[in-house]
């Protein structure tokens, strides 16, 4: 179980100049949530889990999305299921950065 | 699965004069995402989930937010991670109204 219950987005936002960067907020037997910070140009390329819905908020800047084959380009108020079993994958198109709630049920074996 | 990838929290905000009103976004057998507006005075009293956790995202406005013995005021930016069997609640202190995004994993039986 998490041993904190209380985080702010604001403080934990951080960026790197190598690649997205991913910024734990709470990791349970159950989620993870995570913060993904994007410098333009910088994402994930699509990929599939075939036992984990991700579900992506946008925050700050904008976003394109794509699940299965809708792309969408988002900012902040758009949100994206990505379910088990269907490939997706994000880019920060620029200039802006680009941060992202996003939350992994259930988390990822690692 | 839901049938669906792309949701605007901007378009699905929507209040009610008699209590809290949860709008679902997505619903999967892995996870609930709904948002939670109150308007000042509404919120959910303390509760117990014995199987499953619930994260809390502040989008607008101030709620008052309890898990286990732990209060704390928060705005935009603020994130609460409510693990199962730990009893937890929110309200709107006002004035202004409240906008929380809710992610459930796995879902709430229903």
């Amino acid at each position: 179980m998490a041993e904190h219950f209380y985080a702010d987005v604001r403080d934990a936002i951080a960026f790197s100049d190598e690649k997205m960067r991913k910024v734990s907020l709470f990791d349970t037997p159950r989620c993870m949530v995570d913060l993904y910070c994007a410098r333009q140009g910088q994402g994930q390329r699509p990929h599939v889990h075939d036992g984990e819905d991700k579900t992506y908020h946008v925050l700050q800047g904008r976003g394109e999305f794509q699940v299965g084959d809708e792309r969408r380009l988002l900012g902040p108020g758009g949100t994206v299921l990505a379910p088990a079993g269907v490939e997706h994958g994000l880019i920060n198109p620029g200039p802006e950065d680009l941060v992202v709630l996003v939350v992994i049920a259930p988390p990822i074996p690692h």
